[in-house]
């Protein structure tokens, strides 16, 4: 293991950059708190961005209709004054409080900070992509194996027998793309095959046929099965004298819709079966659950542990409805609770409306009477 | 006292058409349950329409400017697939639970209404016109005085001495207007004078251009000047043997900023003194109040009486803070729990996003996948 990378202190660190995470980061930033952001996907959204991207969404308040994409490009407007930091593609594994007071926080990165208040808005967990639940195939990741968060640059796969393992738009975009540069581009794989458990992808027409026509042309197989095992170079004993550590993937063992047995040869597996959100490590932070959620009091949305605060789709209390109206309302209070803990006494209402205080914040100016 | 007319029995009421009494409306609607709503303003929109019809709101989910004017709109437009029942210029005056369960209201203007279910979303309390304070001065409301939500047609004025009470524009423009049927207007005052405590008037420069170009003409008298008393055809004893009830208000006291007193012959008396919010009957009611705010379970937003909620400014719970966006919260939990007691048990979490059902009630089709 390298040695953590110590980030700078944070003010405050919110976990999830989901649509009530960057309401959070805009509540406290007009509490005058900066934000630092985690999250384990590449960008800002969340389930927005996952799973609605472009989906309509009806019942906000003062939006009529808009796509989960667009809420993201809309929340991403309101926190820009406050200039949050970005952490994107890191899964915060480790909370703890510190002697000090403060809290460390330790990612999937390699980084670790330390913050003053956490405010948890992790939704139904990080996105994560799903994986191959083979036991011992980990040890290929990022060597042989690639995951939905993870496929590596097309010249990584110069010269290799690649299997693309999925069912869906992107594992069919993947393996086309690939199968694409064949065999005119220079670094292109030896071979590309689409692995799928049955032969229905769902996928738009113009892909569909693009891949037919590569299949026809004879540049990209379809195989149809599932994975039931696989083979390394230690195992078959080819390599003598390489250590088990250092094996490699050699094959995979399918088991096809007939009920037959295949070996697969492979140098090379992108497996994209999509990306789902797990709880993940939150649930060993030491917080009170209740059924998976984080308990908070619904007056400061405070956990169990001072200085930690849970918004959004993780929390629970007397009524919580999962809605993204609630969430706001939760961050919101939230700030608060977090500002006046931080200034030891109640704080006085203010409006965006009609402070200027908020509003030089805001980076507006409004010539008011 | 006419005998009250009986409306037809409402599903819901919702007190308050305010932006959080809107999105009551959509949250109930979004739940099956058609809203009737009555307000105290000729109009939707309560304080965002009176106080901040043209000032920016900023700290709205998704929404990162809109003006008071401009959420209502777009709030009205969310409830109009949902047709509620509207009855405007009307002040609930009386809300009393009836021995069969369902609750009963008294309007202003003379009409009652059973419902099962009261929304308050009141806000501060009804937007009234302030009045003047001088006792006895109310048997001439509506006949000779006339307050910001009842100015009588310039018609009514034919042929009288009109006093226009008031500093502000709305006072201002009142006078000019009629000022300016004089002389060639048939049916014009025969006098208008516009009264002040002080010669300060907050209006546009162009509308006090006008101002001083009818004084010049002399064509508008304008007066400075407290109002300390009145005289009436009774008191006076011009007419004698006319009953007091029948009597006239015939002239105003003023005390002038040089403390002299003065008499100003009237026949007719437009007090343009501003609209305020006024907690008003609501008080009661008999339901559990806390510094003039209605106690709530926050888990329901259900006050101390069965069957009747409270959201928005008007309510009271353990963290409470007055924004649009926990408004708006309450409004969705008083509408899941007034629907959960309606079906005597839970009910799953719907998304408009998602649910065929909800996109049916709000009218729209989405081809989803």
């Amino acid at each position: 293991m390298p040695e953590p990378r110590e980030l700078p202190t944070a003010d405050a660190v919110v976990i999830g950059a989901g649509p009530v995470g960057l309401f959070q980061v805009f509540q406290l930033g007009l509490q005058g708190i900066r934000a630092h952001v985690v999250d384990a996907l590449a960008h800002a959204g969340g389930q927005c961005a996952e799973l609605y991207a472009d989906k309509p969404i009806y019942d906000l308040p003062g939006v009529p209709r808009c796509t989960g994409s667009e809420l993201v490009a809309l929340l991403l407007r309101q926190t820009a004054p406050f200039a949050p930091r970005w952490q994107f593609g890191s899964l915060v594994q480790a909370l703890q409080p510190q002697p000090d007071g403060q809290l460390l926080l330790g990612c999937s990165d390699g980084t670790q900070l330390h913050a003053r208040q956490v405010f948890i808005a992790a939704g139904l967990g990080a996105f994560v992509p799903k994986r191959l639940p083979l036991p011992g195939l980990e040890r290929f990741e990022g060597r042989q194996i690639f995951y939905a968060n993870a496929i590596p640059a097309p010249a990584a796969s110069a010269g290799l027998r690649v299997v693309v393992h999925g069912g869906e738009e992107s594992a069919v975009a993947q393996a086309v793309a690939l199968a694409e540069r064949r065999p005119s581009a220079t670094g292109a794989p030896a071979s590309v095959t689409l692995l799928h458990r049955r032969e229905v992808f769902q996928a738009p027409p113009d892909l569909l046929a693009r891949l037919q026509q590569l299949r026809d042309a004879g540049l990209l197989q379809v195989l149809t099965g599932q994975i039931t095992g696989f083979q390394t170079t230690a195992a078959e004993g080819v390599e003598k004298g390489v250590d088990t550590a250092d094996a490699r993937l050699s094959a995979l063992e399918l088991l096809t819709p007939a009920g037959h047995t295949k070996r697969l040869p492979l140098d090379q597996l992108q497996a994209l079966l999509g990306i789902s959100p797990r709880l993940g490590p939150i649930a060993d932070w030491g917080l009170a659950l209740e059924r998976k959620q984080l308990r908070v009091d619904p007056a400061t949305m405070a956990t169990s542990v001072p200085g930690i605060y849970a918004v959004g789709d993780i929390n629970s209390y007397p009524g919580k409805r999962k809605l993204l109206v609630c969430g706001f309302h939760e961050a919101t209070l939230a700030a608060w609770a977090a500002a006046e803990a931080r200034a030891g006494q109640p704080l006085p209402l203010q409006y965006t409306t009609t402070s200027p205080r908020l509003q030089e914040r805001l980076g507006v100016r409004e010539s008011l009477e």
